[in-house]
C-alpha cells in the first residue's frame, strides 16, 4: 500500500508543475512529509502513503493544481485539515494519490450578524470561528464538536458529522456551496450562481434541481466555500445530565426522549455514552496493572480491562451504565417549560438527573475553592474540593461547547489505549492519528426506540468481547427519529497483533450492523467498498453522476465510490 | 403549441400499447380529456395540449409505460394531480408531450405512529392523509398548504412547496424516495436501496452522495414513493393574527419577527398578506360597479378595482394593510412562554394583535349564537352575529390547517377575477384552473428583513400597477432567514385582451426579481426558459446528471431545464 503508483511519466515534472502553482514550501514530496500524512488511528496496514502533499492558498491555486492533475494523470484527494480521525485521518482511499490539503484556505470570507450566517473556506477552524465570533461581539453561535478546536468545520460537514447544539444536524444548516469540478469549473450551488443573489447563502434549495447533497460524501468536486448558519446566542442555557445504573435501562431512556426530540422540547442532540465512553475521558488504560493480570492467567489474547481494574475505575469515576448529556436553549421561560418536561420524562426510567447553568458552575467552583480553604488539614476535604473542581471542570467545558466554543479534552477518550497516555501538553495539539492512538469507529443508524438500541447492543457487545475489546457505545439522538451509535475499538497501535485482531473486530462489527440493517451513517476509507454488496442501482447512479462530472476520475478515485474503493488494493481483513 | 408533435411514426400503435399496460379506460387521447389537460390558469396561450393522458395505478405500470414511452420516441410528462395552479397546473412544458398522471397511484403505504412518519404514493392528497390519520387516531399531523384537500402531497413537495406547520418546510421533512428512473430502474434514495434497511425513512442522507435533492425541481426520474415525516400533535396550539395599519410597516414587521423566527420561538411558517389578500379571501372582484366606472373613464385598460370599491371593501372586510397569521405549537407552558415573545415583539411594531386557540372559538361561536337570538329583533345584532360567526369559521380553518386539516377556503382568492364568482358548491372540487380561474404566480426569495420587504414591494408595485392590475402579496417566512413573497397576478381569463396583459405584467414582474437578486423559489412552466440568462455552469451541470440519468430526454423535456425550455416554441411575451 505504501508503493507509488507508478504510471506517472514524471513525479519531478509533477512536483515542479505543483511548486510553480503554490510555491515550493507548499508542494511536498520528500519522506517525513508522506510519512506524517499515512499516519492513521486505525494502524499503519489501514494507510496509505500519498505520491505528495500541496497546500494550495486559494481556490484559483485548486483549480490550476486539477489542470496539472488532469495532465499527469494522477487522482487527488481533496482535505480540509484532514482531521478525519477513525474514518481513515488524512489518508486517501487509495495508495499514490496527490493530497490537496486545503488548511491554508482558512478565511472566514463573511459574517451577517443580522442573519446569522458566515461564508467559510475549508481550512476554517471550529476554534477559528468560535473566536472570531466571541471577539467580534457578534452574539452569535457555531454548532461544535467534540472534536477539538483545530478540526475543519467544512471537512466534518462534508462527511455529515453531527454536533451538539439545535444546529447540530449540520447538513441542514448550509447554504450556498462553491465546488470546484475536476474540469475546472467553479460550480456555486443554490441561488449562488446567479451573480445578483441578494439570497445565495439564505434559502438553500435555489431554483431547480438541488445539488448541494451530491457534494456530501461523495467524489464530485471540491468545495472551497461554504455559507454556514449560526445560531443566535440564546438567553438561557441548561445543560443537563443524567444517569441510570443498569445495562438495560438503554431502552426506557431512548424512550423517554423520544417524545421530547419529536415535539421539539429537546432541539439539540442528545448524546447517551456507556460508562467506558464516561470513564475514557478521564483516565487512560491502566496497562501496568492490566500486564500484570494478563500474565498470570495465559488465556486468550485480549485488551480488555481486568475486572479489578474496571471496578475501580468506575467506582473513582462515578460512572453509571449509562450518562445522558444534551441541552436546552431559549428564553428563561422557555427553559424552565423544557427543564420541567425533560425532568418528568427521565423520571420515569429511574434516571438521576441533574441541571446546570453557568451560575450553578461558579457555585460549584466557589464552594470547591472553599472546600479547599477550610480543608487545609483534612484530606477528605482537599479529596472533595479536588472532585468538585473536576466536576466543575467538566460542566464548564461541556456548557462552552453547547454554546459553540470547543474544548479538547473531549479528545482524551481517543488515547484510552495509548501506552504512553496523553502526551504532554494535551489538549494542546493533539492529534490522535499522529500522536499513535489506536482508534476506530463504526457508526450505524438506528430507529430512534429502545427495542432498537438494545438490540444493537446485543448484537455488537458479543463480537467486541469474542476479539478481546472493550466496548465503548455513544448514541446521539441526532434528529427527530433516528439515533446515530457510534461503537469505538479503541487498541494500542504499537502493538502489531493487537492491531490487526483490531481491524478483524471493526470488520466484524461492520458486518453485522450492515447485515442487521442498521446501516452506517458514515464509514471509514477501509469500509468504502464494502458499501454496495448487491450492485445496486443507486451506486450506478452514483457512478453515473460520477462519470458525468468527473470523467477521468481525477477526484478522489474510491471515496465513496464502492466499485473503485473495491480495485484498490487493500490487506485483507477476516 | 396545441399542435401535436407529428415525429411519432404512429400514435395509433402507441395508444394501443399504452392500453395494454393500464386498461382501455386509463389511456385517452380523446379531444375532450385533451382540452381538460390543456386548461391552465396563465390562460390558453400558456397551456400546453398534451399527445394523450395515461394513468397508470402501480409503479410496475410507470416503468412500463417509460419502456413504450423510450420505443416511441415520446417524452412523458409525470404529474401527481396535476394541481400545480399558477404555475403551470397540469399542463407539460412542451406541447405532445405524454402525460402520466399518478392519481390512481393513492397508497397511504405505511404510518408508523410511534417513529412518526408516513409513506405515500404521489396520488395522495393532503385532506386523504388527514382522514388517515384522524380517523386511525394516529396522534399525528401532517403538515398542510392552503391549496385545499385534493391536492397531492408529493407533487407539492417535489416543487418544494411549503405549508403553515413546524413541518412547514416540506423538503426537510422528507426521507427515502422511491423514483423510476427514464432506463425503468428503480432508486431508492437515502439508506432504502439496502434491503435489509431499518432506518430508509428515519434518515434522509443514508450514506454515500445524498440524491434526493435531485428529484425535486428537476425532470431526472419519476419519484413513486416517499416517506413524509408526521408531527406529533401538540398538546396546546394556539395561533396568532397580527394587523399593522400603514404599507410601510411591513419593514418593522419583519424586523420584529426576525428574531422570533431565528431563536425558534417561531418554529412555523409564518404568512403576512396584504390587505387585498385578506378582502379576496372573503369576496370576488365587484365586476358590476367597476365596469360602470370605467365606461365612464376611457383611459387605458385596467383590471384594478375602482377606489370606491375598494374602500367599501376594505371597509367591510376590516382588512389592514397587512395581516400576519401563525402559530405557535407546545405544552401548555411553552406556548405560554412563546406567546409572550410574540406578543412583546410585535406591540414594537404597533401590531394589534389576537391570539386565539380551540377555546376561545368556542365562546366565540357561543357568543354569535346568543347575539342571534338575542337580536331577533335588532338588525346590528343579527349583523354582529354574522360577522362573528363569519370570523370563528375562518379562524376554525386557520386552526384546523395549523394542525393539518386542509381546507378549501383558502382557494377562494384564486377566483378573484373570474367572473362568475365562486362555483356552485364551492369549496368542494375547487379547480381554478378547470374553474377558468386567471391567475399567475411569481414567488421571489428575499432576506428576512423589512428593508428588503418594502424594496421588493417598491419594485414591483409600479409595474402591477402600469399593467392595470391589482398587487395581491404574501410574504413567508419560510425558514429562519429568508421570506418567500408570492407575487399574484388575478385577471379575467374570459378576456383575452386582459389575459394578453397579465401575461406581460408577469414577465416584466418576473424579470424585475431576477434582475434584483431576488431569486424565485419555483417558476412556472412558461419561465423555466428563464432561468438561465448567463449559459451558468450550474444549468451545465444539471444538463449532465440529466444526460447521465436520462440520456434520451424521455422524462418532462423543460422541466426547470432552460436550455431545453427555451426550444419548446412559447409565444412570444413583452
Amino acid at each position: 500500500m505504501a508503493e507509488h503508483d507508478t504510471r506517472y511519466a514524471s513525479t519531478v515534472d509533477l512536483m515542479q508543475a505543483l511548486r510553480t502553482i503554490v510555491g515550493a514550501e507548499y508542494a511536498l514530496d520528500d519522506a517525513a512529509t508522506l510519512e506524517r500524512y499515512a499516519s492513521s488511528t486505525a494502524g499503519s496496514q489501514a494507510a496509505t502513503r500519498p505520491l505528495a502533499v500541496v497546500r494550495p492558498a486559494a481556490s484559483a491555486e485548486v483549480i490550476a493544481i486539477l489542470a496539472v492533475a488532469r495532465r499527469f494523470e494522477v487522482a487527488v484527494y481533496p482535505l480540509s485539515t484532514g482531521k478525519n480521525w477513525g474514518y481513515g485521518d488524512a489518508c486517501a482511499v487509495g495508495a499514490g494519490q496527490l493530497i490537496v490539503e486545503l488548511a491554508r484556505m482558512n478565511r472566514i470570507v463573511k459574517v451577517d450578524t443580522e442573519l446569522a450566517y458566515a461564508v467559510i473556506e475549508p481550512g476554517v477552524t471550529q476554534g477559528q470561528l468560535a473566536a472570531y465570533l466571541r471577539s467580534h461581539h457578534t452574539n452569535l453561535w457555531c454548532d461544535c464538536t467534540g472534536a477539538g478546536p483545530d478540526t475543519s468545520l467544512v471537512g466534518n460537514i462534508l462527511e455529515r458529522g453531527f454536533g451538539h447544539s439545535p444546529y447540530g444536524n449540520r447538513v441542514q444548516h448550509v447554504a450556498g456551496m462553491r465546488i470546484v469540478l475536476a474540469s475546472g469549473e467553479v460550480l456555486a450551488t443554490g441561488f449562488g450562481h446567479y451573480r445578483q443573489s441578494r439570497v445565495s447563502h439564505l434559502f438553500a434549495a435555489g431554483v431547480g434541481p438541488m445539488l448541494d447533497g451530491l457534494f456530501t460524501q461523495s467524489n464530485f468536486g471540491v468545495v472551497v466555500e461554504l455559507g454556514i448558519w449560526l445560531m443566535p446566542a440564546a438567553a438561557c442555557v441548561s445543560q443537563f445530565v443524567a444517569t441510570v445504573a443498569r445495562q438495560q435501562d438503554l431502552g426506557p431512556l431512548i424512550d423517554a426522549l423520544r417524545p421530547l426530540r419529536l415535539d421539539g422540547t429537546l432541539r439539540s442532540v442528545v448524546h447517551i455514552g456507556n460508562d467506558l465512553r464516561v470513564v475514557s475521558g478521564g483516565a487512560c488504560f491502566p496497562f501496568a496493572a492490566a500486564d500484570a493480570e494478563a500474565t498470570g492467567r495465559g488465556t486468550a489474547p485480549s485488551s480488555r480491562l481486568p475486572e479489578p481494574a474496571r471496578r475501580d475505575l468506575l467506582a473513582r469515576s462515578g460512572a453509571q451504565a449509562w450518562t445522558v448529556s444534551g441541552c436546552l436553549y431559549g428564553s428563561a421561560a422557555q427553559v424552565k417549560a423544557a427543564r420541567a418536561a425533560v425532568r418528568t420524562a427521565l423520571a420515569s426510567t429511574g434516571a438521576r438527573t441533574a441541571f446546570f447553568d453557568q451560575r450553578a458552575l461558579k457555585r460549584g467552583a466557589g464552594v470547591a475553592r472553599w472546600l479547599d480553604r477550610a480543608g487545609s488539614a483534612s484530606a477528605w476535604c482537599k479529596a472533595r474540593a479536588a472532585a468538585l473542581s473536576n466536576k466543575v471542570a467538566l460542566g464548564r467545558a461541556l456548557l462552552a461547547m453547547a454554546q459553540g466554543v470547543p474544548n479538547g479534552r473531549f479528545l482524551a477518550g481517543a488515547y484510552w489505549r495509548r501506552r504512553g497516555g496523553l502526551p504532554a501538553g494535551f489538549p494542546q495539539c493533539a492529534d490522535p492519528a499522529r500522536d499513535g492512538c489506536g482508534l476506530m469507529w463504526v457508526s450505524p443508524v438506528l430507529p430512534m426506540r429502545g427495542a432498537d438500541a438494545l438490540k444493537l447492543h446485543a448484537l455488537v457487545a458479543p463480537i467486541f468481547a469474542r476479539h478481546g475489546f472493550d466496548l465503548f457505545e455513544t448514541y446521539s439522538l441526532i434528529n427527530e427519529r433516528a439515533v446515530c451509535a457510534v461503537l469505538t475499538i479503541a487498541f494500542d497501535r504499537d502493538d502489531a497483533a493487537e492491531t490487526a485482531r483490531a481491524r478483524v473486530c471493526k470488520r466484524a462489527v461492520f458486518d453485522a450492523v450492515m447485515q442487521a440493517g442498521y446501516l452506517p451513517y458514515r464509514v471509514g476509507i477501509e469500509d468504502m467498498g464494502l458499501l454496495d454488496p448487491d450492485g445496486d442501482v443507486f451506486w450506478q447512479v452514483a457512478a453515473r453522476i460520477k462519470a458525468a462530472l468527473d470523467p477521468q476520475g481525477t477526484i478522489a478515485p474510491g471515496r465513496y465510490e464502492p466499485a473503485v474503493a473495491r480495485r484498490l488494493t487493500w490487506p485483507a481483513v477476516g
